[in-house]
């Protein structure tokens, strides 16, 4: 893609399963990061950063993994300027079809000064190094000058400079603090663009953090300035405020192709979906005002609103619900439905299961249409996404009973099956879902601490299914784990065990590592 | 303010009581308004649109008792450009300090095609005498070209050549639709300024929406454009994708002053409070990655950061937290603290209780601290709240008890205090929730659909206070009731009662308004 991207043409560059997944709490896991980057791939984005190989075995595993299933997507895997890293990044990515190294290294005097304890020269000196290793593994590799954007513009086009001598083919100047403005941030790229010798045989691209709510703008502005790789992720996730929306810029460029004469490969009718599916796993709720994909992005509430959207919906939208996905919520099914418009429902909905699970899928469907008067498709995704991430549990919930209420203590019994053994406690505790959490430990004594409890209802009414997210925390890692269910208690348990069996796998992947160091 | 506004000084102009409470569900109560509003003068605001006084009895209250309260900030109702809605908004407000009528009407083709089927000329009249009658009501006035991004500059400056005669002092230019980038946005205002006769004598302002994520940087190009005064809300609420948020602009102005070199009034200091109250009040979360407010906007995860955050916080960190008023949640209190230090940390938590009030709030927190271990900040907050949303309830919740888990049918036993009298009842249900709701709605029989049922903890910790929060609809009302409990199902219980309370005495208002009307 980079060499023969026609000018009009907007790489876009995910970072949802790097940048996105650093954030404190968005952990995902090996599965989620699969199941992610099959949805990126399948939405035409083009460049997917899957990890950071290096940073620990998990993540190597799950680049790798990422990079062998790949079809058209370039893999890039992210790697610090130091032989190691860069080896590492290789060796996780060359498995795919288009393999990237993506090397980066401070330039600002602040970093240089605090952080790096390197003078300038030497930093160009690592980068012409780094570079050529990288270009060495793979073809395509991407240099990043971090904190580009509080490095004076003299040292930024000779460590560019530097980056395409040595064989970048990509350069990114990020705004690692997002300090930047359009016009500036215009400005920079235009600067190097026209100062560094090669530099129009290279992508430029950019990376922009939000923290004064300009990421999208800033990133638009990079365009104006030449370059022609946006970096940014599924509802802007990353490091503190996060990076520029994926959905917003997609969805900027394809609303103003008037004064954004750009194009991108993404399938816009795939991003809420996609907005959905990374808000699920990593737990973190979109906000309801959230633009594009946020639940009131196309809900109009003012009756001056109304009675324009009445009589021409162009009045007050720019953009159609049907351009981004977002389809009315159906009744779909009831108890009398057969396993194979069952099984069309799934297909429609994105999934395909195995025979096994499948049927396990379709008889806690009946069991939920005996009990609820509307099923809907959310309901279905939410049983299929709680089917896929139980298959390997050591531990299952087999039976709960609780008693709450204002008279305290409240309590809880509570049977599970523990590798094939079946093991009931009661406990009481400061609400039922202490209580119940209260039991879980007695049974399965653990030292993680519960960092997130949410519930939410899946579909409207009082008889809507729950959903509970539950993040622990233990020795560093942090694990997330949804489950749903009619009744929220016996959905809180639920998650808590899937967290506990998330955190044991990996608990036992660390040691297997450890083994074999 | 507007006539005397040095040429550096930003007017903000806060519209999260009109324009953030008119999107999908943010419905707040007369008192949630009240708060708010003291919240935003004491913060800096120097314009609060307090509401919309024409479109119900509730909304001209609400203004007018923000206005006869209202000391520096300048109280705006608005207005339709119907003589009315002008005569009513100018009712509601006059009794402020510093009254404005903020008045508006479409100016685009689009708009003036399909929802106002008026010609040109027609329009123009409309403007002429709309403003003047605001003009002769109040010194202020505010006039919007609705829609101005979509309007051909030729008309759009005759349109504002014709509010300037008539008296307007402010010149509000939307980009209703969330359509403009900054570049074009900031080119019209230059154009308007440029062209238009007596446009030096006015105010412009700014009014973006964030459909495509450029309502911040849409603002700052108005600016640049000479745009002196920007409206916004907190956490960016308001139609479909929100308005510009308050915080990222004031916080942009005062980090990036070199290439803004601009000031405004707000106390930034105070913005992390006023998000979480909005938040709470409208029971709209705050997305983690939200820039200045969410929680994750000042926590760093990744090994690297940390390491440079470490070495000196300035490699990643461009504002501090302590600049918008982010603390450590601080362990507090105790059950041994008394009565003379729980006022004290009342008054630093910024409450101020009547006795009565007090002494409920201080017997339910030596309640809490007997079951809770660690009191924090956050929960006496939460108590707080609950106790003032409680202060005129018709009916209660006295006692519950639930039986819950995977046997099922789930079943409730509820007392409530209606009116005085004790009334219990048991029902059962599919989940503990719907049980529990069965049994209130035995109780108090009602047509209200459950809108939103959302449970979040408090505190950290599984012996957190569980906070649930209930939207309820009744004939086109929403409201949003809140309570918190260690028992999630009593939280559940007395936050639905909560919410139907409101409904009772929003019907109550309703009835009284038809009866006199």
């Amino acid at each position: 893609m980079p060499a023969s991207a026609p000018s009009d043409r907007v790489i876009i560059f995910d970072t949802t399963l790097r940048d996105g997944e650093q954030c404190p709490g968005a952990s995902m896991t090996y599965e989620e990061k699969i199941e992610v980057a099959e949805l990126l791939e399948s939405m035409g984005v083009d460049v997917i950063e899957a990890g950071f190989p290096i940073a620990s075995q998990g993540d190597f595993e799950s680049v790798h993994e990422i990079a062998k299933r790949s079809e058209k997507a370039v893999i890039a895997g992210l790697a610090r300027a130091i032989s190691g890293d860069i080896a590492r990044a290789g060796e996780a990515v060359r498995v795919a079809k288009r393999p990237r190294i993506h090397t980066f290294v401070s330039t600002s005097p602040i970093h240089l000064a605090h952080q790096m304890r390197k003078t300038e020269e030497q930093v160009l000196e690592i980068i012409s190094a780094t570079v050529a290793q990288a270009r060495n593994l793979v073809e395509d590799v991407e240099w990043s000058a971090m904190d580009a954007t509080r490095t004076p513009i003299e040292y930024l086009c000779r460590c560019v400079e530097a980056a395409i001598k040595a064989g970048a083919t990509t350069i990114n100047l990020p705004d690692t603090v997002g300090y930047a403005v359009p016009e500036e941030y215009a400005a920079m790229f235009r600067a190097v663009r026209e100062r560094v010798p090669g530099a129009d045989k290279v992508i430029f691209s950019t990376h922009c953090h939000n923290d004064l709510g300009l990421a999208v703008a800033n990133s638009l502005a990079g365009l104006a300035g030449g370059a022609r790789q946006i970096e940014c992720t599924l509802n802007g996730i990353g490091e503190r405020a996060g990076n520029a929306a994926l959905e917003e810029i997609v969805m900027a460029i394809k609303t103003r192709a008037d004064v954004l004469p750009y194009g991108t490969g993404v399938d816009s009718t795939m991003l809420t979906r996609a907005s959905k599916m990374v808000s699920a796993v990593t737990s973190f709720p979109v906000q309801y005002n959230k633009a594009i994909v946020g639940r009131n992005a196309f809900a109009h509430e003012s009756g001056i609103h109304q009675d324009g959207m009445l009589k021409n919906n162009t009045t007050y939208e720019i953009m159609t619900p049907e351009s981004v996905g977002v389809t009315k919520t159906s009744l779909v099914m009831g108890k009398h439905s057969g396993r194979h418009a069952f099984r069309e429902k799934l297909k429609d909905l994105g999934y395909e299961l195995g025979e096994n699970a499948l049927e396990d899928v379709f008889n806690r469907f009946k069991n939920l249409a005996d009990r609820k008067k509307n099923v809907y498709d959310e309901d279905i995704e939410a049983l299929v996404d709680q089917e896929i991430a139980s298959a390997h549990d050591r531990t299952k919930v087999l039976s709960l009973t609780v008693i709450a209420g204002t008279m305290g203590p409240q309590s809880a019994t509570l049977t599970l099956d523990i590798d094939g053994e079946h093991r009931t406690t009661q406990a009481s505790g400061n609400g039922p879902v202490d209580a119940t959490f209260h039991a879980i430990r007695q049974l399965i004594p653990h030292e993680a601490v519960l960092e997130l409890y949410q519930v939410h209802a899946v579909t409207e009414g009082t008889d809507a299914q729950a959903e509970v997210s539950i993040r622990l925390s233990e020795a560093g890692y942090t694990v997330t784990a949804r489950s749903s269910d009619p009744d929220t208690l016996v959905a809180s348990a639920k998650a808590y065990v899937a967290a506990l069996n998330k955190l044991s796998s990996k608990r036992n992947r660390l040691h297997a590592q450890a083994a074999s160091a």
